[in-house]
């Protein structure tokens, strides 16, 4: 948020934590425990939730004490979802859970980016397992070749709502190449229009982790987007691309000339 | 600077802090307090100034302990431009001013990167400020598209010394695509050229975010160029590149074959 | 390592430290002792060796600090290839023997990335050289412009080695665009072939900074293969990448369908 001394005019609205939209969802891909203090000490408030990035946590010999200090901070941690798929084709779902468990991890994300699973099973499997975790999916391939057309998108979000999944993300892979990006990390618009048409955005996360995907999702879908996949670096910066201060959004919400009381009003939220 | 026990002979002389040619402002997007001891206890001796970028102060929760560390190890401080025309923009330079004052800061940056000021209002700006403050103003578009010819970019440079700027800054964004740069990252060269022969290098900073572009610097003007936007894991490799040290770089100033008294001078400064 | 709790089956094997293959180099280019002790809190057991890119330890204040805590984890510790060409260029290996004495460095990397050095030379120098320190020596040039053929490549490395090389490091830059590979980061595979099959891939570590080339890597040699100028945030990344944890080589060593006990065995090394 805003820091109190600073009472610039005409800002956008950004609700507090824990909050439903708006959420940012940092990406650990190997943090160590006092990283992920150095992190927090200036990035609390704006992170919503954490993901270890794919298999990380398997080879991080100090995640208890790493999952300890995001508890205390009370932000939610789940592993990434190669993790799962890896534990999926292994036949091992059940040793997954029991490590969850072991270590305490309430959310549990079920993809399905690099393998082949029936959409009904991944869909049964997200009912069982909302059962006992905060279950995030994700829709979208990590193979760049694999392009699922706009209304099959908006088939799977919405079932795997209904499923029991807490909040769909939306692939775009640590480099922003795949799902809803073009090889060359250029966004296919159409595809997140017809997403956000036709399901909404609140329950609905989109993986930008370079700065142009950040803006343009701001810029089409307001600051309180969720977007996910954000480096510890530039969890900050995202925060000021939402708030319109830094060039790319300075003119997003705070019109010029407008009387104070009725600009930077909070743009409608599709 | 070398240290100590590393006699390499026939180096380029690098002047000690506090320094007037050869200066490297680095950028601060959001570092934690002790992410910046981190830094500084490695980067002292080779940062001069910091840019805290854009509007990240507003949303740093820890900004007192970070200006603490950074006046402990005598390193000026200043808010990016942006933040400047966003309070600008709201007709809030005064607030701007008393939070200047509250947090202590005594550097400011003037610039119109992504607004419109015009140039009259930003010299009597410039004028105004520098009785209170050290004004850095900057000059160059954010906007790919606005390409200034060079004599504009001169006739700029030389009024703002002239209103009272203690260093004018060239930009190029955080990326290196703008200003002084074409959106590939390419130099404009004969820009650069103007600039130094008109109005010399020593009260003229460039930002350079890539390292092509400060070899590029380095090989042109000399390993004292100022250089600004050098994130905090870069400070150390440029030293490096200015010091002859990397490959780069590595037969800039040092001439084998040349006798070691005569081989390794100061090339000329522009 | 895989952490206790996880026990995914189908695993590939790695081999514990001190280990001969398998082995990943990390770049440091100027990390501060703190920041040395977070990286390798997490990462230890990884890193195998470890390079202050360059020149860089020339201008690092803290090297005594940084060296301790590199010697208390016995991860050994040797300056950049363009040092040691510094020094060559200036007549002064007798001071540099000196300075490594001093600080208790007893690797050092022999290369002509930069400089002209006849191979002859070398080959007396590497001969010289590691009567007293183990040494590691580098092949190929940091120059995109000069093409080595891959027979030529072969005959250096045998006969590095034979001069007394501990190991041969094949060039990339921090980059990852030059040497063995072309300008734009794709991998000479041709090249790499060649080398393997006339020498081995035991005693030769490749230089391999972008994930790309690491992925290439990993599928075309195993999961033990020696990958060198690994940045300190990539090399948690790059042991999911060697275990099958991450996307890109989730099918590499397990093969589902295949009963477990004979899945996931170590791939042949070449």
């Amino acid at each position: 948020m805003i820091q109190k001394r600073f009472e610039l005019i005409g800002m956008p609205e950004r609700p507090a934590k824990p909050r439903k939209t708006g959420r940012t969802m940092m990406l650990d891909k190997g943090l160590s425990s006092r990283q992920v203090e150095d992190v927090l000490d200036v990035a609390a408030d704006y992170v919503d939730i954490v993901k270890l990035g794919w298999g990380t946590s398997v080879v991080t010999p100090t995640l208890d004490r790493k999952l300890a200090i995001y508890g205390d901070y009370g932000i939610p941690v789940y592993f990434g979802g190669t993790l799962f798929e890896a534990m999926y084709l292994r036949d091992q779902l059940d040793v997954y859970k029991r490590i969850l468990d072991d270590v305490g991890v309430r959310h549990l994300e079920v993809s399905d980016g690099s393998i082949t699973l029936p959409h009904d099973e991944k869909l049964e499997l997200i009912e069982e397992l909302s059962r006992d975790f905060t279950v995030l999916s994700e829709v979208g391939s990590k193979d760049q070749e694999k392009i699922l057309p706009p209304y099959k998108w908006v088939q799977k979000i919405r079932s795997e709502l209904a499923a029991g999944s807490a909040m769909v993300i939306c692939e775009a892979r640590e480099s922003g190449t795949a799902g809803i990006f073009r090889p060359n990390g250029e966004i296919r618009s159409g595809l997140v229009d017809e997403i956000v048409d036709m399901v909404g955005a609140d329950r609905v996360m989109f993986e930008a982790p370079q700065k142009g995907q950040q803006v343009w999702f701001i810029q089409n879908l307001g600051p309180n987007v969720n977007l996910g996949n954000i480096s510890p670096e530039e969890v900050l910066p995202l925060e000021t691309l939402r708030l319109g201060l830094r060039a790319d959004t300075l003119f997003e919400f705070f019109k010029p000339g407008v009387p104070a009381g009725e600009a930077g009003e909070l743009p409608e939220f599709p």
